[in-house]
């Protein structure tokens, strides 16, 4: 590792930082180059580099890093080609998989959660997402029916033979939620909590991570790496929109940071079409854009009447714009050669 | 029309907005509405309500409009399927059909321009872009040949059979460039210029107009409004990415909007991943994605040998991966039943 | 309160939001208004208007408030005048009266934290900051000492005479640290998280709400309303920055939203320059800016030997620049005929 | 200058860039430094080092600049105390210099406007602002007297003794204006147009240059440099608030920026708290957190009866207002020791 360091120095200084490399396992020693006499440290060994990246760029001794020798955070790939594969039940993503998942923004009562799990099935989802806990902006906002929610949801996932995803917003819920919950949704509220994304860590089961508002690319994945540092690796991550200063629509659908994610890390990476509109007329040509830009799969909010929904009404769409949806993500997806997951024939309730 | 006035309001100034609704030809009255005597102003009449509507939410006394009554500027759509189509040479832009635009982002030697004109009409492009004076952040940077490269342009679109689009900085230059310019293209910098708008819609040939780095949605169709007004209808509108808070990508790749547009104006939308992306790996995937959410085009930068660019070299596509892209949009256009604009059998030098 | 009704809308959908209203004990009808039949909904009756609003927000056949008739959350100010004047130990936050904070980042040991804590007191400061778990954005950056942490605040507290305010990052933590912290910091990453917020409604100790990255003004209030709801007053807002495209500065000090919420809510509202400037330089200017503004405190972030800091190393003041900034503070509250807390002559540890 | 080379580099790359340093007058070596042989270029020489930069920062080859030796554009300090003080008439901005500018957003007739400037002369301004072409966002809304306003200026300012500075929007319009004003604004529309910052750097006039919606703080900079690169050092830098993505303010007044720029240019920095703040009740506490961040000077707008100005109605502050912003300004001005710029006993008429 190359790293230019801050001019002038006091020796003090400097040793602070050759203290730290050897603490991490490197030897470090100071190159002078050129005429003027620049100050690079080049730093060796055979410790954690991307840990040793991490600490020192905390040094105020330390101006830049001119070559970081390939220091690799966890969910960084390896090669052009690494990419990790995540199954929840029937739903595959990631290499060269896509997988849909659908259902409403909250759980609102029995009969219209079964109505949408069997409908988004029968669409091709392969899991079921359902909100148990909201996290809402006003207090007085609707906050979801909580434990009910969750029985709900194990109830209808058993009856229609889908997994369910739905958000998780504390660590001391984790347990509580093992018997219904397939994977884990981190929402964008609490992408960087990280005492929440280490218990899931240690959780192992599948994790959904939610861009936060206004996460750079960086962040989102090193928010990642807390989850794969405890050794959990199955982490799907979700784009679903930053914040803009326009309100054409309710987000900005950032596909760029989808194509970077893409070439950066082997995690798989989806879209969530719904939060970016926040209207549902927008809601399929942003979905068609998520595949076509190289997402592993969608999660798109559903509701049979969207003028009943208590949540995120605006952005629901209904059952029959859902299977228009479904129809173009699979169109996309084999166009390229990938493999559009589909429900198997028979109930398949998750383990 | 149907504003709420300001509360409290004083006779005075009540006076002043009805003085101004007069002005336009319409007539004002006061409605006061519930228990608790919200005070409303109705506008009815006969006059340009666009105008009316832009004129009245300049005016402190109204705190809002409740209900625009279809005020509409030219640029919005008068139905659901109102769709202006702007042909240059055989690009067709908008009303199912999409055009791609190839070149290098500043013309540099008469022998490469001639080799990338070649190369993306073979790939299917039915225009050649091509900067003559780039506007540059700093003014050290190369700012294109000006003049000489105007020559360049003319010389080899009537050579290859490419009409030109090419960016116009000031309105003194619009003169100078109608000969060999079939398309005047105003850059994100110059998006709110009126008076270049205004000329541009005086002079009557199609405008293809960058939205600047950051507009609104509304604003951006303003601007084309301030060409329309000159009775030039004949405007294309790019996404080109707007600024963001991360540097994954140069730009954010504002797909919403151009779903939101799709919507909105009768106006073609297409989009220019290049500037989006800001490095050449991501053009392709921003490519795709403009076109999955509806995009009418693309404008797409391309260099033989990119290190060899003067400007913006980072993002330029080698020649063999414009033909990439060209096929996935050709894919992707067809998949939809829309039509790609080829370049005729023949060589068709703009009129 | 009125609302604008959508158009078309169907009975079924009008009944909804009807029986909703009534659910919160209002009665609704709806007004047909205007020449061209515009409908309006007026809700009267005397339920919780601010929870009727909220809740009516999310329904589908509402296009927008056309008059709230001042429902009025917790947060927001009854007349002109009203201010919520929140004490801790010496420090007091509002009410013509303002307090400076200062402390290390993170502690790192017992010496340094009663160097600093002493010369903070010197200067003019009633309160300590300094962090024990540190949220970072990196698993692998120093995450501070946690428990080892708070003993030694603990420990300096009660030495030198200062109150503790630290940051808080679960619920679960908040009865081991109701000992030794006066005051609970929620940063910036945890803003919306909702638990953590009604649990410390409940506890009832002042809290410091620091405003999420890309917060707007409204949700920051909407936060600091889930403590209230719970029946604790004592909140103090903190500006510190929001995120922007540029990296001249960090975060970008939104001195217009201190102004706006200094007029909208009796909470008292103070300014972190240390995370706005991010690098030492510009904190001085920036806490200036911050109490001109009329800010009614400053959180500062001080080190004696800023290149041995162990996390935001490049935005800690030393202690003679902390009390440059501690002086311009003095001399410009006075200058307001406001009132600076000073340390009491005699220690005083924290109850 | 010490660059980092990209790794792998071909041959006849390095050479393409190692050429570019010799025709700017410099020498070019390869450096391999540390043991896994990373790849410098030192470059060397008398030439113009910022030019050079400039040309290397668009190379492909080069994949960042390590060490840029001082390499310095004109508008940068050449030592921490270097200050441009630019003066017009009895305003004197920079060099521990500041001034106010007052007037209405737009001119809408004589009686107005001599009010107006009798008002901000008697409260302190030294220079009156007032807008003849006004860009507007839609083409419909009121775009100024143009021709008739100048006039106007032209004999207010000769009347009461006030400098005029009033927009300029096009190159061609510098001559018909240089008798009436005496310090051409640009607007942040305006910030990139290359072509008008060269001709008002021929022109020699001093130039009001505000900061553009998006601007970073380097292009900002660069900007100026444009008028400075053509000889005409006295350039006045207006931060007038940045696009955010809240509606509480109209726009973000960045003072992080205003203290970055006072450290890294010589030139003045003023900041317009009407436009950052959208809404007159912001204007006041806008004004003085600019001041107290160490603006030299303030840019206001004002009209006698707000509810009565054509433009931007929400945020002119009456004339009481105004003088408690003079007011607050000189307090704080003088507060530092700097000099509040007075109005001169007698009638000044520029010349």
């Amino acid at each position: 590792m190359l790293l230019r360091l801050r001019d002038p120095l006091n020796p003090a200084d400097l040793d602070a930082v050759c203290s730290a490399c050897e603490g991490l396992g490197f030897r470090a020693r100071v190159l002078t180059v050129g005429e003027r006499s620049v100050q690079l440290l080049e730093v060796e060994g055979d410790g954690d580099a991307a840990r040793l990246k991490s600490v020192l760029e905390d040094y105020l001794a330390v101006a830049g890093v001119v070559d970081d020798a390939g220091a690799r955070e966890l969910v960084l790939k390896a090669g052009a080609d690494s990419e990790t594969v995540v199954r929840v039940g029937d739903a595959v993503f990631g290499g060269g998989h896509a997988a849909l998942i659908g259902g409403p923004c909250s759980v609102q009562d029995a009969d219209s959660l079964l109505e949408i799990a069997r409908a988004v099935r029968a669409a091709g989802a392969t899991l079921l997402r359902g909100g148990a806990h909201k996290p809402r902006s006003s207090p007085y906002a609707f906050q979801g029916l909580g434990a009910d929610a969750l029985r709900l949801l194990g109830d209808v996932s058993a009856e229609v033979g889908l997994p369910v995803v739905t958000e998780i917003m504390e660590p001391s819920d984790i347990d509580g939620m093992l018997d219904v919950c397939a994977m884990f949704q981190v929402g964008s509220r609490n992408m960087a909590n990280a005492p929440l994304l280490r218990e899931l860590g240690k959780a192992g089961k599948p994790v959904l991570l939610k861009r936060g508002m206004a996460a750079t690319a960086r962040e989102f994945l090193l928010a990642a790496e807390y989850v794969l540092a405890e050794g959990n690796e199955r982490v799907v991550l979700c784009e679903r929109g930053i914040r803009g200063f326009d309100n054409a629509t309710r987000n900005v659908l950032d596909v760029g940071t989808v194509a970077y994610l893409k070439r950066t890390t082997h995690l798989p990476v989806i879209v969530d079409p719904s939060h970016a509109a926040g209207r549902a007329d927008l809601v399929r040509p942003l979905a068609r854009a998520g595949i076509a830009v190289g997402a592993d799969g969608l999660l798109v909010e559903v509701h049979p009447r969207p003028l009943e929904a208590r949540s995120d009404a605006r952005q629901a769409l209904g059952l029959d714009a859902f299977a228009d949806v479904a129809s173009d993500m699979r169109l996309l997806i084999e166009l390229d050669g990938r493999h559009f997951s589909q429900p198997s024939s028979q109930k398949t309730p998750t383990p």
